[in-house]
């Protein structure tokens, strides 16, 4: 199926840097769609938020449902479902957008703020023990985890939020740590290492998830070979989709990060791109500085489409 | 008088992106310090923020209130005092930060987020008639307008909703554009050409400011040649402060907005600069992009202050 509509822009990608781009392109009265599988990326994951600029503490999850409440009102229509593919149509002068489901959508300019997914630790036993006690978030999962043994695998500040989360829930949290320290706001570093239902091998690496039907223990290098547990979060941060940005025939760099300039703008004419995904903020990855890209992209956009005007 | 201390990080402009550097400052545990002498910047001058990822609608006073809350919960400090100058001192191996009341103080780091001043028109008349009629802040002195007929000169957002928010005060607004048309979010233009109470004169210079003790009347290029007004707002956009920045011996561009890289760095070394008075993010003056460098610039002196130790 094919809708005959135009949109002035598509966003491709359902949280912080997508949902940011939505309020000011409708701001700036073009027509938006934005496009997504996962509501709210990793901002919706966060089970605390305390550096966003407006709010002490806020839990990702809310703070996403304000955003996409603002869009929604400002009149940013909304689909979620994964897209497949983006191809320019020379006949159109339009994007073709093709969704999951076989729909197609057509846009003048296309932002993409696709954001990173989880990065898998590859151990013996991950992909089969996956859904059975081993989670990518602890935001998501850990309920299911109350007064039980839990470990978590990381040591930035997605590794040390979670465990003190976790911390709140389970029984008891060992993170496992690769180097000798941990990384990331201080803040957070500095509550992990007070709180007493919280052990911290440093220097160690996970060998093997154990467990027939679940999660049973956890094998590591150091001191300590084995850790029982019936969950393990691993929280080793993330990484671009880079399959994706290959399709597309878009530039990236080493890290597979999409190369972009000044203005947002990718090596595709009318594609632009934001947030997490992109070279740019110097690849410190905050809700803040999505934002700030987002921004700027539409406002590259919406000077190119005033000229076309 | 001098204190003694050394703060790890002097921040220098109390706008959205100083108090922003505050927040990440004092999570990742650094003795921070902010220094100002207008609360808030242009910020607070907003009468409504309608573009900041969070709040549906906010007004700028209400916003710069609960960051400053957040920061000062978290430990950053603050002087409202003016800055006159920053000197590196080689024996301390820190920055001496001087204020207008001649107390100085010390800093291993300083991030100037000084922002924008106010465009004067330079019209005659303007700065004799400053402050008896004539605002360069319709937020801040609108009030004292109440159903009498006032003038705004600007053709760009801070004009447009400048106009707004005096249609709801003054009696009739009077807009007075230099080019043929209205720039900015389309939400504002579209809203300010269909109040009743909001007349537009496109292609129209303000020649003169004619009033004795008081504005009484402005005098245009335009076909109507006299506008009566007791009010008048010029709001024409904003400028760097270039003297202060001279001063400083930072390398700046032609529009004089400082010259900073990727990781917000000067060309001084450990002063880091954010915001509106930065070459980054396209120029894009936001509150979100500003906050996004403020992040980036933060966790780059971070990055620089955790090697030194």
């Amino acid at each position: 199926m094919t809708t005959n509509k135009i949109y002035d822009l598509a966003i491709i990608g359902t949280g912080f840097a997508g949902y940011t781009a939505g309020i000011y392109a409708s701001r700036y009265k073009m027509n938006n769609i934005i496009f997504g599988d996962i509501f709210g990326g990793q901002t919706a994951e966060a089970h605390i938020i305390g550096n966003y600029p407006g709010f002490e503490e806020i839990t990702g999850g809310e703070l996403m449902n304000r955003i996409r409440q603002q869009t929604k009102k400002l009149g940013t229509e909304e689909i979620m479902e994964r897209i497949n593919g983006v191809e320019w149509s020379k006949e159109d002068n339009s994007f073709t957008i093709m969704s999951s489901s076989e729909k197609s959508y057509k846009a003048k300019y296309v932002l993409l703020t696709i954001g990173m997914k989880k990065r898998k630790l590859n151990a013996p036993g991950e992909a089969k023990l996956l859904g059975h006690g081993i989670s990518y978030c602890a935001t998501c999962d850990g309920f299911f985890f109350k007064n039980r043994k839990v470990v978590i695998i990381g040591g930035g500040d997605a590794a040390t939020t979670a465990a003190l989360f976790m911390s709140n829930i389970a029984s008891h949290v060992t993170l496992v740590v690769r180097g000798p320290k941990l990384k990331g706001e201080t803040i957070w570093i500095d509550q992990v290492l007070s709180l007493k239902n919280i052990t911290v091998f440093f220097n160690t690496l996970v060998t093997e998830f154990i467990g027939e039907s679940k999660l049973e223990k956890v094998q590591t290098s150091g001191e300590v070979s084995e850790v029982i547990a019936d969950g393990a979060f691993v929280e080793i941060g993330s990484e671009p989709n880079k399959e994706f940005i290959q399709k597309l025939g878009l530039e990236m760099n080493e890290s597979g990060h999409i190369i972009v300039n000044q203005r947002q703008a990718t090596n595709i004419p009318k594609l632009f791109a934001a947030g997490d995904i992109t070279t740019n903020s110097n690849n410190f990855d905050q809700l803040v500085t999505a934002g700030g890209e987002a921004a700027v992209a539409v406002n590259s956009i919406f000077e190119a489409f005033q000229l076309e005007k």
